[in-house]
């Protein structure tokens, strides 16, 4: 399914048909990334776990509920339009949702898995408390499904934090040399995206150089670069709670052989997977195709991770390229990010990131795929 | 309760002492923060709600999972001598669990209540499918409130990262000029703290200038600074897993008279809540007198949010300063921020954070209360 209405307001009808489907008479949502992309409301979740947030959505109304630390950000920053019903009182959040069962007479509400179970047990006894029954079917990652499939809005906020990004890279380009330490790339790399237009990171950027990058998950450390190594950088900006991703690994002088053969490896892997991508595969299919690659090249053991995922508000998202069988829908964003990490010696990722069309992957990344070589 | 012996050791006794009262024959842990206060493993969790990780800790072993990604990572950065068996094995991290309750013949299995709703529902499931029956009593923050009390290594990491906020307010003091934006000051501190220490930042920083101030939740924009405004700035340092969190208001130019007034409330009310701390008492009541103090100054209205709140491996952690009630515990660290939003005008705030000691609280905030004004 391709979104057509942009927005929230499209957003919540793609509910809509999910319930009447299922016959549920409410979804209650508490996830911040599933809340901001129904309210769509900007700038205002932290995404970083504390709730006080919920939507109780039902085929008639949509309500929400805040504290009243979030209550005017809210009224400033939803869309023009927005039908959200807000309610600020002092309530414990599943007292509320009982609440608005009862009112509406719902009976079937629908909550997501990824709630907190203290959630579910206090909702099953305030729906004792105020006498009434429901079912609590779960959500299984249905709002997550419906998030992988990219809007016209979406698209848009996320080719602009693609571009923040790669010119990062370009900027990176002239400034990465022998003696300055991955700290020191970091703030380099971190402020030329908030200078150029990003709200926030996507992620902790990772700036890896040399056996350092051989850890996919590095931390940028007070270790100088020197001549002679890669410097691998996984990162992307966040713009209007949207994120970009995208790793290049670029040669500080000229590399050996063996760190040209490895780049290459993965290059081409990279670029077969993304040949091979179109909209209905199966993401473990393209996840297996990386690992034959990467296989029958003979560094199948240093390889790891998945292939890449979705993106969007979230910067892990569906689809997944990777174990799990699911399908790519048309419309999703995806990363590619095959690498082959070299313990003691060094690592190489190589990501871009781009929707799935009817015509195959089309990168938002306009960063080279050429191992870039700094001069010095 | 104050804690002993510190690191893992130590915590690890501490889990068990509560087992042990209350006829729990295993604890399950998920919460990422929970797991470094744990296992003393630093610099591997990212606190993203990426969640690979389950501990399963009976009273004589100590059992963590995770997946190939984070294997080398934990084995490099757990401390010496710790004693957690490690498996990546690939598997649904329910049914590992319920294989260790199945082989370690445990049979009240606690969980954590911040789990996710599907993390129980499919322990449930695996756990009839390995042919055995858990009770599984929920843990309604109990880790998190030892966690409250810190131990000796913790309080060494939080004054350094307390030192490292310090030294950026001073340097901030040097740079705040008209002209610049709130992006170009949240820039020059985020990138200080990086130069001087910082291993990440406790959360992404507020600069707010004149009525941007009035949004306690403010996040930083292309608003430029003018002369004769209030300038806030709530950030910290992230050092070792361990965050620092700071709120300073500094006047650009000198401030207007009721500027001035309002500072004064905010900081007398600071320093009245900050001599009535000591362990034992009740956060609520700490609150209460904040809203007092303020209330009778005639700006209760403008001050809707919580005095303070813990602070450790998370941001917000117990105890809190706020509507509900619960113990300070001695060994506690903790925020104390009031502030006045007056909308339209500005904000002001003043928090530092300490521990609370048998002689009250101790402020590991070294920046002054007095207003500072920066000259222009």
């Amino acid at each position: 399914m391709s979104a057509s209405i942009s927005g929230p307001v499209g957003r919540i009808a793609r509910v809509r048909a999910m319930m009447e489907e299922r016959g549920y008479d409410a979804v209650v949502v508490r996830d911040e990334a599933n809340l901001r992309w129904l309210t769509g409301a900007e700038g205002v979740f932290d995404f970083t776990g504390e709730l006080p947030h919920a939507a109780f959505i039902t085929l008639d109304d949509t309500y929400l509920h805040t504290d009243s630390r979030y209550f005017n950000t809210f009224e400033e920053h939803l869309p023009e339009g927005s039908t959200w019903k807000l309610d600020m009182r002092v309530i414990d959040i599943f007292r509320w949702v009982a609440e608005r069962a009862r009112d509406s007479r719902c009976r079937v509400v629908a909550i997501e898995d990824t709630t907190e179970l203290s959630f579910y047990t206090g909702l099953v006894r305030s729906l004792e408390d105020v006498s009434i029954v429901c079912s609590l079917p779960q959500l299984h990652g249905d709002l997550r499904r419906m998030r992988a499939v990219k809007d016209a809005e979406e698209v848009e906020l996320m080719k602009k934090a693609q571009a923040i990004t790669d010119a990062a890279f370009q900027h990176m380009l002239g400034f990465i040399r022998p003696g300055l330490t991955e700290k020191q790339l970091r703030i380099e790399l971190e402020n030329f995206m908030y200078e150029h237009g990003a709200d926030g990171l996507a992620f902790g950027s990772i700036v890896a150089a040399g056996p350092n990058a051989a850890n996919p998950h590095a931390i940028p450390s007070d270790r100088v670069v020197e001549k002679g190594e890669f410097v691998l950088m996984d990162y992307g900006a966040r713009y209007r709670d949207y994120n970009s991703d995208m790793t290049r690994t670029v040669s500080v002088g000229e590399p050996s052989s063996k760190m040209r053969e490895i780049y290459d490896i993965v290059r081409h892997t990279h670029e077969e997977c993304a040949k091979a991508v179109y909209a209905g595969i199966d993401g473990n299919e393209i996840h297996e195709l990386s690992r034959k690659l990467i296989g029958e090249a003979g560094y199948g053991a240093y390889y790891g991770h998945g292939l890449g995922h979705g993106v969007g508000i979230d910067i892990h998202e569906l689809p997944n390229f990777g174990r799990t069988h699911n399908t790519v829908a048309e419309g999703s964003v995806v990363t590619i990010e095959p690498g082959i990490y070299l313990p003691g010696e060094f690592g190489v990722r190589l990501e871009d990131y781009g929707i799935v069309t009817d015509k195959g992957f089309e990168p938002f990344t306009q960063s080279p795929h050429e191992l870039q070589i700094i001069d010095c």
